[in-house]
């Protein structure tokens, strides 16, 4: 019989380890902080765990994660209504919108395409995505989907149905050196799209 | 204005980064995670985070945490009731409990003495652990702390009062050689112990 910490508690850890980034280990830490922190940490993450099931939904028109929807970067009047940023996932939208740079629209297009793992077009949002850009006076696309070969086959797809639906511009995010990347830790496709990419600088 | 995902996501992502192993990157992971397993993790987690914080307490006698008290080692039939290990935390009770090779019961001490971190014996589960001793018929009672300077100050101070308070045998783990461990990868100390420990095998 394999010992038990009691079944409760052992289920709050085998739930835990289900998280990206706590394995079997660090979800048994995680549970006993928690429990030696009941009303600083424990009740009010249950209370937010739930209160994010109950009310957070995906944006009908971008697919963002948030309270509503349309979500805030939708709705926020701020914003640049003609730029949409085409991303892979919520999280590339997240981490986009944390960087302050970018002061446009999203999408969120569920995925890119993938031969291996059977993903067409139909499976991607990119149906609503060609209708926002018709009804909704976009004058630009950014792709900013990964630099990975099905991230760039996406690409190319997307520009050519894009470039077919409307009169739009389509951008892609500039490949090369990572900020504070060094030459030697760097692969070989990095360095020719950096060099093939050089800019003239200076006089 | 910091950009943010919606002040709920938000909460949940702070909440959930002040476990142990999980900074604010692998944070916004995990609540993204269970975004998209709302009814898999997030609501069970919930759930189990609630069942926990409510059911779950300190054992009266030995310190452990489980969802009765006295707890299912201090009840359990099984035990040997003579033996007593002496424990800083309810972690190593569960990391001694896991490895299967203990049968008896524990003792939760809260701590380690503390000059530095102004921790006296008062401060520990001393008292309780003197009376387990004098009432119970325990014959034996294991020092199972940790091997750093607090451990073994608080097991030599333990070990003192220990035998003033009863005729009990007082031992300690064994220091040596990790298991798998590498002797070129071991501290001096650790060698040192190892030797000064060594074993005559053979003829």
């Amino acid at each position: 019989m394999p010992r038990s910490h009691g079944s409760e508690i052992d289920r709050l850890i085998q739930l835990l380890a289900r998280l990206p980034g706590l394995g079997p280990r660090s979800a048994r830490r995680a549970a006993l902080t928690m429990l030696k922190k009941k009303d600083a940490v424990m009740r009010p993450l249950a209370a937010a765990l739930t209160t994010v099931a109950d009310g957070v939904v995906a944006c009908e028109i971008c697919g963002n994660l948030d309270a509503g929807s349309p979500c805030h970067v939708c709705t926020d009047p701020r914003r640049d209504r003609t730029t949409i940023c085409v991303v892979e996932d919520v999280a590339d939208l997240w981490a986009l919108d944390r960087s302050e740079t970018y002061n446009g629209l999203y999408h969120v297009l569920g995925g890119t395409l993938s031969a291996l793992d059977g993903v067409g077009p139909e499976d991607l949002a990119v149906g609503p995505l060609i209708r926002r850009i018709q009804e909704d006076g976009v004058t630009e696309v950014i792709l900013g989907l990964g630099a990975t070969v099905d991230g760039q086959t996406t690409s190319h797809y997307l520009a050519e149905r894009l470039s077919e639906a409307g009169d739009v511009r389509v951008t892609a995010l500039a490949h090369g050196l990572p900020v504070g990347g060094e030459l030697d830790y760097l692969d070989d496709g990095t360095l020719a799209a950096a060099l093939r990419a050089r800019n003239t600088i200076g006089g």
